[in-house]
């Protein structure tokens, strides 16, 4: 056997097991959200901090560095899987390296530091007592980069986390473009006649029933998968045969609940698609957080939200709620609604991305030095007001409302955004592909949908970085443009818009 | 710090992360009988598997030796919660250092291929298939026992796994007197008038309800716990502050399934009954499998089928079950039928032990080498025959209804015997301590019954031996004589019967 044979082969089985530590890392945090009794919370710490010190020993066994530099001295040998495995988890084992274990302890303290004072702040309205924490963690951060990589932009290397392959070079000019559009498409739906909401009340016991049939006609797996009711909910890749997802259901929101269910069955669907034959090579990963956004927004969005989907919903609906007299139209226009707000997580299509923009330009400010963490609520709230037209009465509901950076984990939001442009290219190729998409959708029926997805995207899994897989997909196109077309044709349309030349 | 100071302190570090890695799997176990989707059986295995080898390599580890001869060569210096946790370590590592991991892979695979044969065996009534497997299990065994002790009787090697300080030397005369007084009173219920059973329907949703109601009320819990619906009911402590029972809902036998979660929750507060303190000391274990058994079955039989129980329960039987005319009497009567069976784990209370009994007397012969694996099947139809009075038809509901055999796990039978017998002796004392026992069970009033058994069981948690920890709660007595007693003042009553001198 070659030198490379050997290296890839120990690698290989080396991996393997980090992978099955990871998943059962993973069953210990599904099982904590969603059946874990509630005294048992600090023996699941300790487990899952046992686990978790147990991957970095593996992650950072200097064999692993061998290995890699035995592959890397022959790279004319490696088929194009084995340099993509040798290629990520160079990137992986260099990052784990870099940093010592002294600075990993005072960024996990800062981190749970940070979340308790979070919560305290929130809860009190009082911005200045987290002030301090996430000083600490900004100077911490650039520590972090700083060991990682110190010739790069401090964000870059932060991206690599979610997104490797972006940077703040190509992000600034394509989030500004995207800003611009949307809040040109917001000013003319605000000028508009408001669409009705649906505002009955959906027995739990319906939705649950609905949810189901729904997911499984999408096409989510239920002999590799299940859905539960989580506070938060989530997707969670296992091990192969294992990806589970969760939902959370609203007696006063059949819509919310449902497009949450469909959300992560779209999380779960990409997770079902990466091949099996790629465990242990190092591969068998979505290629990037915002390619899995992708996923699951496309399902949401352009699938979940369309007139299509809604005629086919009706007849169910009606079927599990035969006391309320929802109608396809009613539906449809529920699932459109646009009403600018202050909340991240319950804004509509068009709103979101302006909520991702307003974080990501604040972050960079705050990385960059350009803005101090004690302008940081002035600069949210006049940021709110210019994007959305809303102006946050408490930093509670303003600067304070999302956990991220209470642990530190800047340069993640971008991913969301990054979600919505990949899928609106996706879905403009799809579309192309599939004449008849539309009448298939209205008829339950989404296996070219998922077969197209699976085909183009589920199984490169990270052979490629998510720019270069969704370029192979779609070919050059402009995502801003692809986006805003996607929303002006939607919501236009039902808001009685003309997008202005 | 002295050196056994220190060498206390390493262990008591390294147990509990040995401690924290079983909770691991028993996460992986709980879930894979309660939620793991169709698909994952191979992932879970591998998981398992893996965690498994991390368990063993730490408990073998050459520094647990060596703490141990140094805790051992200051025993003067040690508390007795040192000397014990010391005493139960030293068995477990000896035990795995002793057996070579080729003997280890060997026997693994015997079980894997074993319970194949037995599966298929059963399902073609052909005991001849299984028997090569059963004699390769059994030379293993043989082989194992000689690794650990030549010099002492083969099942007294077996019986350390399950229940330590118990011998053949003390089951045999104790498993003869109980079986000829079964038999003499299994021979008097069969000449008399037979009882009526529950002989109804129990929709599930309501069964729910009930268990419930009954679990909290007993004392299960339900902040470190959960029941869940599992097609082979069990309990697993995963963790302080976690603790599941499962149990299983039969919609024509509503007292077999409460039997059933009644019997789990009383392993379950057994665990839940074992010191938070002694995490990492090596005491944090039941004291047996025999001890455990016997919480389950006081729960489920002494209290749970007992006239007080059934007065109780009457009402909420009627609560739930609004249509049946279930009346206390009939709960009684139903709950305490004696009908001689072919099958084990669908035995009533007076006929359950004659079951295990043969089935002692069948492993002994077969490590004794009295009895051929040829003759295994004429053996067992026999003793049904004798003891029971019932022959089996079939060899499949014969000799092949246990998969206990099929993993080569000979030695465990005992114990459920022995759980049945610590349990009369307990009761015996508990009835003398709380005098109003009684009435306070027909009031639903259990607290009494779980301090008793806090205070004499669950909290000694291994500091002792099983035999030591009921004779320090009861004194000296023949508990082959209080479970007769027992039985015959039920059974006697209920049946008409008195009792010959």
């Amino acid at each position: 056997l070659s030198e490379t044979t050997t290296a890839w082969t120990e690698l290989t089985a080396h991996l393997t097991e980090l992978e099955t530590l990871g998943g059962v890392s993973a069953l210990l945090a599904w099982d904590q959200q969603t059946n874990m009794p509630p005294a048992a919370g600090a023996s699941r710490g300790k487990q899952l901090a046992l686990i978790s010190r147990m991957q970095h020993e593996r992650l950072t066994d200097p064999r692993v560095g061998a290995w890699l530099d035995t592959l890397e001295a022959s790279k004319t040998e490696l088929s194009p899987l084995q340099a993509a495995g040798v290629r990520n988890l160079r990137m992986r084992y260099d990052r784990s390296v870099k940093l010592s274990s002294d600075l990993v302890e005072r960024f996990a303290r800062a981190e749970s530091d940070g979340f308790t004072a979070w919560v305290q702040a929130k809860q009190n309205n009082d911005f200045a007592a987290f002030a301090p924490n996430l000083q600490l963690l900004l100077d911490l951060t650039l520590e972090k980069t700083q060991a990682i990589d110190s010739s790069r932009h401090p964000y870059d290397v932060l991206l690599d986390d979610f997104d490797p392959g972006m940077t703040v070079a190509q992000l600034k000019p394509l989030f500004a473009r995207l800003r611009d559009g949307l809040v040109q498409l917001l000013d003319a739906i605000a000028a508009a006649e408001q669409l009705a909401p649906v505002d009955e009340l959906f027995p739990v016991a319906g939705q649950r029933a609905l949810h189901a049939e729904v997911m499984a006609a999408l096409g989510y797996d239920l002999q590799s998968g299940r859905l539960d009711p989580a506070e938060h909910p989530f997707t969670i890749g296992i091990a192969p045969g294992d990806v589970r997802i969760t939902t959370h259901y609203y007696e006063d929101d059949l819509l919310s609940g449902l497009g949450g269910t469909i959300h992560e069955a779209g999380h779960g669907m990409y997770e079902q698609g990466l091949p099996v034959s790629f465990v242990g090579t190092g591969v068998r990963d979505a290629a990037s957080l915002g390619l899995h956004e992708s996923q699951s927004r496309f399902w949401e969005n352009t699938i979940g939200r369309s007139q299509a989907f809604c005629n086919w919903l009706e007849a169910k609906v009606q079927h599990h709620f035969p006391d309320t007299g929802v109608t396809s139209a009613d539906l449809y226009r529920g699932s459109n609604r646009v009403e600018p707000g202050l909340i991240r997580v319950a804004a509509d299509e068009v709103t979101y991305n302006l909520h991702i923009i307003v974080r990501f330009e604040l972050e960079l400010g705050l990385l960059e030095g350009t803005i101090a963490v004690a302008d940081l609520p002035d600069a949210w709230n006049a940021r709110y007001q210019e994007y959305l037209g809303v102006r946050p009465p408490t930093d509670a509901k303003g600067v304070l409302q999302d956990v991220h950076w209470s642990g530190g984990a800047f340069g993640y939001f971008p991913s969301y955004t990054l979600g919505n442009l990949y899928a609106a290219s996706l879905g403009n190729s799809m579309i192309k592909a599939i004449p008849d998409l539309w009448a298939r959708v209205e008829r339950g029926d989404f296996a070219p949908v998922l077969a197209w997805l699976r085909e183009h995207v589920h199984s490169k899994a990270h052979l490629q970085d998510a720019p270069l897989i969704v370029a192979d997909a779609v070919g050059e196109r402009d995502a801003v443009e692809d986006l805003l077309t996607y929303l002006w044709g939607r919501h236009g349309a039902l808001y009685g818009l003309t997008r202005p030349v």
